[in-house]
């Protein structure tokens, strides 16, 4: 799991870097940005459960990876673009495993089993969100796909193993194989959710 | 006071859930930006004073009613274009009410009053602003109407009042009466603050 | 030290009111946007080490003065346009006094020098990144000039000298010194990070 962790983090300090780089910032901002995407997610969740010290404070070798990382990127993103299918995946392996490890920390806090859920999907979720805030964008977890509900649903998945009495080892397998194959299904099939007409929206502030 | 509470982020939830339709989110955007606008004031001035656990975290049923509200705000918007002045009379409930519940917080804290006052606006003011961002606009309470100021002036006479003597009964009433009424003369008569134009601004940055 | 940081913020939040101003604010948006910009670097900081009280909530003369600031700059935009120089010159040293005492306070904590250096440049420049999403604006920082770069290395100037066994008094005598040269000499020749063009960018997300 804890490789999977260190994988996940890598990809997404990539695709951080390569958004930021198309919306023009420097090396600074890419690195910045990567970061963000990178480790935003377990952070707005510890900020939220007040579970400190964060990861990356006790860990700083994490910042450094996920720095490279995005500074890779940034150096190659020309042969990138031709491994759009690859980065497609390790992020589906990432959204998946980050709500597993936030599932994880949130359970540790004896908070309700709906928290939990709602944590885990926080941690696979918000580094999207604040990586598209930071590029002044409308976070597309918002609008497009099926995402944010397959994290949610991961996490339902996993706590309700456990509740049925499956230990954490299998059940994250269980949760990181299913959740990681609707993820696949719903890119290759371009599963979405229903988005509302402007036409259907009301007049109220 | 309590159902007051939940009249408001009812109320809020529908509000952000309508912005975000018109910004073509999907369902689960929705519902996202509904809960983010009806709980974020009270997570932010939580996350700012240190004041652990959030209130959404130890009753996570806060969170199912604020997704259940931004869900059939979507399913009803058709309808509810025509209820537009009923919105704007709730949400100006729940922005009193929030201020309220949001300077009892703080005063639990021993903070000093003007810190009672800031967290009690904090509360009101800050769901609203946490949409405009994940809708990427900028934040409308900063350059329309009076908004914050009626929030910032309900937590003041609140905290005035106690320290009058009164008790926090009777002073919640008074402040709700009397910051309901100043909220409806302002959007009756489009009250607003004088916004500087741009040809006033210095070229400093 | 204290003056100089007195100094920052009075400067921080005239830069955020007179950025406000161009976007149209009224006049509480100014006073808001002026205080989130000069409290924010603190404020994230403080919030992701788990360090509370947050300084301006123990002392809320803070938020009086940078409310005073974004007001007094708001009214005298006319003729703030002709102190340009002044506003740069000023800021300049208010991001290197951020830094300084951003380190300070993570010292003080125990964490790794890594997250001492981190902790003083998010002080430094978090300030204006939240400015700039008020704004609804792109964070300058992650693509003009070298900025955040200035605050890195100012923090790993001063956590170097204090390991190299120099008292943090005249370690921050030195890094004020150099950074603020430093930072001039940017401005004056605009050096900066090379962007990497939109061509470069790879096309996964």
């Amino acid at each position: 799991m804890h490789s999977l962790y260190l994988l996940a983090i890598v990809a997404e300090a990539m695709s951080g870097a390569l958004m930021g780089m198309r919306r023009g910032m420097d090396r600074f901002g890419l690195c910045l940005v990567g970061t963000v995407t990178a480790l935003g997610g377990g952070t707005v969740r510890d900020v939220l459960l007040g579970h400190y010290p964060l990861a990356w404070i006790s860990h700083p070798d994490y910042v450094f990876i996920t720095i490279e990382a995005a500074a890779v990127a940034a150096a190659g993103a020309k042969w990138l673009r031709n491994w759009q299918r690859l980065f497609v995946t390790v992020d589906a392996l990432g959204l998946i495993a980050f709500t597993v490890i936030g599932c994880d920390v949130a359970a540790a806090l004896n908070v309700s089993p709906a928290i939990v859920v709602l944590a885990g999907a926080i941690t696979g979720v918000c580094g999207g969100m604040l990586r598209d805030l930071l590029c002044n964008q409308m976070p597309l977890v918002l609008c497009k796909e099926l995402y944010a509900s397959i994290a949610l649903g991961a996490g339902a998945l996993y706590v309700a193993l456990q509740a049925w009495g499956i230990a954490a080892g299998p059940a994250s397998v269980v949760v990181l194989v299913v959740g990681f194959a609707v993820r696949m299904l719903a890119v290759r099939f371009h599963w979405q959710l229903k988005v509302l007409s402007a036409a259907d929206s009301g007049g109220a502030s």
